[in-house]
């Protein structure tokens, strides 16, 4: 166990196989957003009812952005990570069951956004997904530096952008989640700017 | 076909694919758990309908965490696993019949956990499902350490750990189904901390 | 484009993705197999509907294990494969097709199959579907041997084995079609030894 | 970061991860395409309902073309690419959003294929979701050759190849469009053309 031959590969493969888990569950709750998108059958007129579902296609661009950038944030993580210590693969299965969760409350986005009643309550349960999931994004990366799993990319200046940015982004998802609840329409374009900007590139490339 | 040379990448290459397919249908049934999760549409009190539903967050969460815990299990098998033989091939195959399967008895108990009459049965079948999920993942340990084809992992503690932890599991699963079916609810969070149990660290880290 | 240093990893890369895609498509559709399994809401007897769905658990059951065994022979194919030509890439696809489009059938079987009137049809759908897919993998089999693109592979024992299997589970694909126009539940449970039959270890191992 | 040891594992390593998600992506697509075939339970004439369902079988053979030629182009850029920048990874993310919204039009078309009313509808709706997916594999690829991303592979004959055959399926695309507004089952086969003109080998083979 103490020997350094056996040890690489272990830790390599579980990072792997962490990945390879990692990226199923992302592109499925990517790809599984689609199914909430329903026109009710035998319409009458398809045009019009194909153009009144835009809230449905919103919330499709929202999540999809939101999954695209936890996606990358990962990404980042995981390309610095030089061990796959358990208490990351577990902080990792916690991650993956909030983004599998997503397709739920965009449903629920899509269904009630136009519905004066019930939008703010929609809103505020799709806002408070998206920001719990960027906090174990967060929490993901806190733990993977504090515990020096990442090497010398504490100094790098991506690595640096990205904490940078992390931040107010998780600020940014409180705000709107409050903004929601009396605008419910301004929250999801905010958390679509939100998403848009954690997904602007993150490394200046050489 | 005597030739090691040939021998070795053959192996490896089939390590791979099982892995790839596992993997695969590990994070779809995790993923694919969110869309037994459904408020009927039309809502009145969007608020008061989502709260209620929370029999069908906890099956969720038991779940996730159950597939969770069986991939982690899966890869520890895996990692020490020096040949992926046929028969260990298809015990594994099986093993995804069940994991696959568990969507749609997470759906019974999401749906049934609040029905008085129902609920037993619900729990039941959930029970069963884990129990024997469970039983394959100890067939699958069993299979590989009984035909060496795990190295010298026998011996490493992480193995030890795993193993001891393995049976009370399944012990704690029987107990569960008999409790099932009395108290289907305190069952449930019963299964919860199984899965919970098996996820906790099993290798403590150098 | 003739020196070998570009053309060996760009080989390979074509056969990583040709499997990375394949394992997807087959890990999904045996995964997908379980939303077909439904029992209505609103159930007041779930024991008495839950045992009387057994159609559904015997569709998916031999729907798993037909998706296992063509994965175990995709497996064997690629296994041997040095090279991934366009032809077999489109080959491929088309195999992809029919196992990506089995839950149709499954479905029509698992609703149908307890129905006297329409039980035939649903059994000769389905039976086909299967016999169809099988084919295709007999296709890429052939394809791949007569074009040597599977190097000295012939002479392996596994790939004759392998080769004396795939054309007894064609003939009995058809007469089972045939028998299931008579007596569908007995074609069905052939539809499953045929299946298993090709799961059983086809290598002997060293 | 300017020490090339540490750059080559990191681009390679997002190379690898932009690859597995969107061979996720793709192969989830594909698959969940067949759920939008559905025959309404209890039918009384399952051969008839079966037949009369020929515009899904339709729609589910475009469709599954489209996406696989838009694999098959998507598997030529990437394995050309010597550097995964992040651009790059953003146009692939936006391109993903389009393949994975695919099975939407899909449903519209396999419903109101048949409906004298709607099916122009549905018809444009489909064609123009096919355009926008492959004018962004259009523009993934022009951004990949313009910033030389993709090595020598510009005076490769394969690659001048898919460069001519992409601009006329543009072309096609939007002249299929056009003939949908007044013959739309006309435009969907025009769509399964063009498809399988994109699927032809395209690298004649040494």
């Amino acid at each position: 166990m103490a020997e350094p031959g056996r040890t690489a590969p272990t830790q390599t493969m579980s990072t792997r196989r962490m990945e390879a888990l990692s990226d199923g569950v992302f592109s499925i709750a990517m790809t599984l957003l689609v199914l909430e998108i329903a026109i009710p059958p035998g319409s009458q007129d398809l045009l019009h009812d194909f153009l009144h579902h835009w809230p449905a296609y919103l919330a499709y661009v929202v999540s999809f952005a939101t999954i695209g950038g936890v996606w990358l944030a990962h990404n980042v993580i995981t390309e610095f990570l030089t061990q796959a210590v358990p208490t990351l693969i577990r902080l990792n299965l916690i991650l993956l069951m909030f983004v599998a969760f997503l397709p739920f409350p965009t449903r629920l986005l899509a269904e009630y956004l136009e519905n004066v009643n019930q939008e703010r309550v929609a809103a505020t349960i799709y806002g408070t997904t998206l920001f719990t999931t960027n906090i174990l994004v967060a929490v993901l990366w806190r733990y993977a530096a504090s515990r020096q799993l990442i090497g010398t990319a504490g100094d790098d200046p991506d690595i640096k952008l990205f904490s940078r940015r992390l931040t107010p982004a998780l600020g940014g998802y409180v705000v709107l989640i409050v903004v929601g609840l009396f605008f419910p329409l301004i929250a999801v374009f905010g958390y679509l700017l939100v998403a848009v900007n954690l997904l602007i590139p993150i490394r200046r490339h050489r």
